[in-house]
């Protein structure tokens, strides 16, 4: 028997993704459910993968096997192809086994020819509507399969309207739209050599073919790339009856949440378009009406959506987003799936479900990405300078958040400006999935047409990324490239505001602050901190960020950069006298002179974290980071040594490294300079001792070696360590407990923990650094190349944000490993940014890391993805 | 019962040096032969070892067994401690398991005192002789026990001298030295608060403890260090009774070699003193007569020495190293160890051994220390050069090579100058072990004082380093820094030169030439071929190179370094408009230039390798090594690019990194700008048909991708190269068998092999980049911290010198492992610099490479390093 490879609503289920696609397996979901679906059927993803790897040809069984879905298609819906008097009409549609929104290729009305047309014009009692509905599929077909210029179709649809006098689509009647579809066939003849088909099978067989190979077009095999999407065989096809959203005023499509995925408030959310066809809403080309207008219009179309919304939420215990059209006041659901969401509506939905009953708490938890909180956590504009800004124009309010930045028309320029730096606002009449790597790279959106469920507006929310959409109010013109707004006239490179919360546009930059979070918010990160295992810290520098971090729930502090605090004004040149002194005596002077300040910072810190553990990462980066520049600076700090500049300057071309990252720098300058970490030690320890006295809270520091290679080094430097913290306590008369353990970051280190683990209190992972040496990628380096290994999908992502399971995961495996085998129950945590990004935290959790460390914005992210870690 | 301490000569053998110590365990063994030893015993170095760890004091037991092993003593010579008859005097002497010259401490003469002296005086009838050994004695153990300076007791014999109007110590006579005795006693009493110890029992356990302490001295740790021995306990004691050298004219010690160590001749070689003790001859203070001499002198010693020398070396199947005194015409052995030798004397004596059927060929290829052949390999000065040279003296041919630089008067400033690169010739009146450091880095050393088995000589040998001593032609003032010769005076920095091989010493700088190697050598290599498993082949980037390594038996060439034929001048142009060009089709014409040298350059590579395997590198360092820095080159480079000078700086900055080690270089490169691939790629295979064609020789060519970190890198390229391949197969009409593969030198690289393996034809370790990478010490940067890492015992050796096992060596097992998984036979070898280092051989001989590769003049060292790794 010849395999499977079609499968008719009634044989699947929402489990089958992987085979059917999302939408195929949610349509037999629903058909199972007793939903009115209309009925079709689903070419597997397994189908895909063969045709693609077969040279994309379709073999004998499966055309045996859509011919014989198609004829129980004609029974069930009681038409028959290419009839005169009741045609059978289909849409074709792709679905993956991951939601990819506006990838794939859809077509409509397919089965319509020059006989069919007269049938569907019969049924429907309506000349205008089938002829409308055959050029669109001319169109549409034209365009996905042959990728015939659209712009050849609409040329001829202006000029008709031209010749009649006439402004709009709709006043173009029946025999303008016959002579339409006779120019459309024209066209088709004239860009293909070939007739516009009109045998349905041989349309169909065609459609299948162009969505299979669609799957790998360079915009889909992006997106995946852009998802890290890379295991799935291919597409499915989902070919279904046609439902008519456009047969007149008792009919329309629309799209809506089963809740706000704005805010996540518990109400339909959406809109429709009367006399439309699905598209239409998507792309957002007429405004649509908000769907509580459904309710005065259509009544009884209005019920049956919202009892279908609560009977598919209740089903899939999630917020549902819902395709629904109404034929001649029919109702149907043509997809359901989960919707995207802001961070605040994901969080709102899953405390509500959850206190609902319909998930548990740990559900709950699953349902929030951890990435999202993003949005939550960034600033917004701050009330006063919003008050003074100057506000030009308001769009719908798409997707939340603060943006600022210079004005780009297209993807490419957004591009080229972020190579530079430059911040940008991506200006578009409407987007579209070509645009997404512009998207990706630009601070905000602006479109000027499309609405809430526009292609800007939900990739835009699925990213995160500030918003504003449908703002008629501008008019933007892409090949001029200019924004006009009422009062003014904008230019690329402008600077422009766009607050997604709000829709509202302004000029210039405008000033951020930090947003007020929630009670849902914090009611979900409760449930967090009972369920995750491994502690989260913070890295901060200064007493402020430690602050952040504890009001984020920080459990701790995972690494201060001591060598932060010496760049501030007041001690830089205290700091290049202790780097560039000719004598031992001349460097004690000028440590002299740090020491009462670096006491200072961590006295200041130690306030703030009392009686958590806080690690204190020694003096890491290359001398020659300290070292003045300017020939100005050079002069004074010259004099304030009174040592000649030509001296001066010889030192700093000493210090200066080829590969400063490889350099003198880290547990290095212990080594050499061990006088530095003896006054960092010191400073470290009288701060503790003196916040003990007076607070009577006993401070938990735990100093940090960097940059260790070899356990010798470790052995040497602690010796100096406890030997400088012996000299305290004695001249203190007091002790307190420390620790002293050590970064691992070298390859060589992750490769001997064992012996350095003997010597260690703690391990903590400085991923960066091995990342940077495990990979040879110098991070100030690797941007030009990292970025073209992406595109040419060498990497699946830049492995300094994720962390690299495969090789890099293999060295951190190997440390922990060997660094338990030396110590049962080692302390290890990381510190290195991998500490802040989800996907690591998984895996940071996977191999029973004690905690992870990541700067304070981030914790809470790291919370919730440490939380989903532990349910995993 | 307690644990046993203490050995006397016939308890032991050769066998038990590790207990024993060398000294210890060879008198033990020459006992045991019925050679003429002095009766004595052996403290072990175990006891050593607890008296370290004891706080360095002596046990009850251990005190019991030493004096039980005196009575013995005392029984078997028939003399008694304190005598004032016939007394006990003894020698003490330190002796690891490892010979270290010089380092550890010896005390003669131990046992007189006010007593024993007037019985030392009666029974050899010579009071002269008896008081002289008295003030030796107190002198040795003033000095060596207790640290009092030797100037004060030089200073009394000066006075005294002076006094009676001598000049040499020899013209003082017993009533004087009686003086001496007792003014050395004062000295004592002045410098320690207390008398002079009479108690022979007191003395020996002072000496003895001084010995065990001395373990520790800095100069004994120091060469510990750099001779890489760490595994040892500590020194063992031996305790001899006294044989005396200088009781008079039928009296005289000696140092003889069974054969010549310069050269290998099977011929008695050395010295001897009359009426001297031993230390007098290896301290070099007087220069003393060839053993030749010592027929006509002494000829009853002489035969028994040569009986002695014939059955030392019949039994210990290799030449000895022999200290022997007659007194009074008693011959006896007081030392015998395996000589120091120079690499020629080495493969001469090996040779000649083997040939005489006393070892097998391994055996003899053991006896070469590969390092040592640098000695033979290395250049002499040539003849021209020489005959125009101002020869200024004449020593001791020490040791051979030929060596150029500016006199250095102290260790120290040899050091100094080896930091700024400045090569440098120690010049000492004579060296002690405080110098060694100093003569470690010095091209050569010269001596005024001492013979062919002083300090420096034997020394110098053992370090392969150019050495003329004794040179008493030569007025050296160390402390006013200069060297007087016949005609003239040197200043510290002066330029000089030393021909170890004839003793002659030349002003400034001369040219020098490569060794011819004789027949021996070629012998003893060809043995090498027959044992070794592992191929050597050389890194060569040029035809002269190639030559010279196949002249050295290198069985192909294991890397080519392409970019190294980029620097050349007629190309560097090219090159640079290649880097620089703004455009494709620039950038294309560029590269059309350089296709016709860089073809010829593999063409005239092949025309010497021929149907060897040769391994080509496609380019692989960082683009702006290229890039002109000087303006005057910018502005030439402007103009032939037609480009504003600006625009060419611009592009110049973008081209600078940060970190260019792990920046945009090997394979990255490649990835970015296939073309420059693709054009070398072309060159190497067009060269290898064409020379196919004109020979009908089919070249090799092994094309290896630098730096890849993850096998995708390596599958993106590959399909570059056979792309390009194909084309020039195809153009040609003509294939040649190729294989494509990697280096191994990323970390990741090597933790991915098994996924790389699949991929490659074959890996090559880039030990270099990867101990780069795993230590994270950049090469350029890291010589300021790893010398203090070393001095600091940190690190044990540079670990760019010899491959660090522990760690570095983990990233090539596994790679070695994970690749030999994917596929079970694959071709693996190295090619860093570590491919030419002995100890680093042996490890990749454990691992199973197929071969290394290393720069020609070390190829014969690698080889006879594989055939040693093969035996062992």
């Amino acid at each position: 028997m010849a395999e499977k490879y079609v499968y008719n609503f009634k044989e699947g289920k929402k489990e089958m993704k992987e085979l059917l696609g999302g939408k195929g397996a949610n349509l037999a979901e629903m058909t199972k459910l007793s939903l009115p679906v209309p009925p079709g059927f689903t070419l597997t993803t397994e189908s895909c993968k063969r045709f693609l790897s077969e040279g994309q040809t379709i073999w004998a069984s499966l055309d045996n096997e859509i011919e014989s879905h198609l004829k129980e298609l004609e029974q069930i819906t009681n038409k028959k192809f290419s009839d005169r008097e009741n045609p059978l009409l289909l849409s074709v549609r792709s679905g993956a086994a991951h939601s990819m929104p506006g990838m794939m290729d859809t077509i409509l009305n397919l089965g319509l020819n020059d006989r069919s047309v007269i049938g569907l014009a019969k049924t429907t009692a309506n000349e205008r509507f089938a002829y409308d509905s055959y050029r669109r599929f001319i169109q549409m077909f034209s365009d996905v399969v042959l990728e015939i210029p659209k712009v050849h179709f609409e040329t001829i649809i202006e000029k008709t309207k031209k010749k009649k006098g006439v402004e709009l689509d709709k006043e173009l009647d029946g025999n303008d739209l016959k002579e339409i579809v006779k120019k459309y066939k024209e066209v088709y003849l004239r860009e293909t050599k070939e007739e516009f088909p009109q045998e349905p099978i041989v349309q169909l067989r065609l459609a299948i073919k162009a969505v299979f190979a669609s799957w790998n077009n360079p915009r889909a095999v992006f997106y995946r790339e852009m998802q890290g999407i890379s295991k799935l065989n291919g597409t499915a096809v989902t070919i279904q009856a046609m439902i008519f959203g456009n047969k007149g005023d008792s009919s329309g499509t629309g799209v809506v949440f089963t809740r706000n995925p704005l805010n996540g408030d518990k109400k339909l959310f959406g809109e429709f378009l009367l006399n439309a066809q699905g598209e239409d809403v998507v792309a957002g080309i007429r405004t649509p009406n908000e769907i509580a207008e459904l309710k005065v219009l259509m009544p009884k179309g209005y019920q049956q959506l919202k009892e279908a919304a609560k009977t598919l939420e209740n089903h899939y215990k999630d917020m549902q987003d819902i395709e629904f059209t109404i034929e001649d006041n029919t109702f149907y659901l043509l997809q359901t799936r989960n919707g995207k969401r802001t961070a605040q509506a994901a969080i709102c939905i899953a405390v509500d479900l959850h206190k609902e009953g319909k998930i548990t708490k740990e559900e709950a938890l699953m349902r929030v990405k951890p990435q999202q909180l993003e949005q939550l956590l960034h600033p917004n504009f701050a009330l006063k300078a919003i008050e003074q800004a100057t506000h030009i124009a308001k769009g719908l309010a798409a997707s939340p958040g603060a943006a600022s930045g210079r004005i780009c028309f297209t993807a490419e320029a957004v591009e080229a400006a972020y190579e530079k730096g430059i911040k940008t606002i991506l200006v578009r009449q409407e987007t579209s999935p070509e645009d997404i790597s512009g998207m990706v790279k630009a601070e905000g959106i602006l479109t000027a047409r499309g609405g809430m469920t526009s292609h800007a507006a939900v990739v835009a929310r699925g990213m995160g990324k500030c918003c504003v959409a449908g703002c008629s109010e501008v008019t933007i013109n892409e090949e001029e490239k200019t924004l006009k707004y009422k009062g003014g006239i904008l230019y690329e490179g402008d600077l422009l505001s766009l607050d997604g919360s709000t829709g509202m546009v302004y000029l210039d930059d405008i000033e951020k602050t930090k947003p007020a979070l929630g009670g849902k918010f914090t009611e979900l990160m409760g449930w967090v901190d009972e369920i995750k295992t491994m502690a989260v810290r913070a890295n901060a520098d200064t007493p402020e960020d430690a602050k952040q971090a504890l009001e984020f729930k920080a459990e701790g502090i995972g690494l201060i950069r001591t060598e932060h605090m010496f760049f501030k004004e007041d001690r830089i040149s205290s700091v290049r006298r202790v780097i560039l002194a000719g004598t031992v005596q001349e460097r004690a002077k000028a440590l002299g002179e740090l020491l009462p300040m670096q006491k200072d910072d961590f006295y200041q810190i130690y306030q703030v974290v009392e009686e958590r553990p806080v690690t204190i990462r020694l003096l890491d980066p290359p001398l020659h980071e300290f070292i003045p520049v300017k020939a100005e600076e050079i002069r004074q700090l010259a004099e304030t040594m009174s040592l000649s500049e030509e001296k001066l300057k010889d030192r700093i071309t000493e210090l200066n490294e080829v590969n400063p990252m490889l350099g003198h720098r880290g547990v290095r300058l212990g080594i050499t300079y061990p006088e530095i970490s003896r006054m960092q030690v010191r400073a470290i320890m009288e701060a503790a001792l003196e916040f003990k006295i007076i607070s009577k809270i006993e401070v938990q520091p735990e100093i940090m070696v960097p940059l260790i290679s070899d356990v010798k080094e470790l052995v040497y430097i602690k010796k100096e360590i406890e030997d400088e913290i012996k000299k305290v306590f004695i001249e203190k008369g007091q002790t307190l407990t420390y620790h002293i353990g050590t970064m691992i970051e070298v390859p060589r280190a992750a490769l001997t923990a064992d012996k350095i683990a003997k010597e260690a209190d703690f391990f903590s992972f400085g991923t960066n650094d091995l990342t940077q040496m495990g990979f040879g990628f110098s991070r100030d380096d690797s941007g030009s190349f990292i970025s073209e290994y992406i595109e040419k999908n060498i990497l699946e992502k830049g492995p300094f944000d994720t962390i690299d399971q495969e090789g890099i995961g293999q060295l951190v495996k190997i440390a922990i490993e060997k660094g338990r085998q030396a110590k049962p129950n080692f302390k290890i945590g990381i510190c290195g940014e991998h500490g802040g990004d989800p996907a690591s935290i998984e895996f940071f959790q996977q191999l029973g890391l004690n905690y992870v460390s990541c700067s304070p914005f981030r914790v809470p992210i790291a919370r919730l993805a440490a939380a989903q870690a532990a349910i995993k």
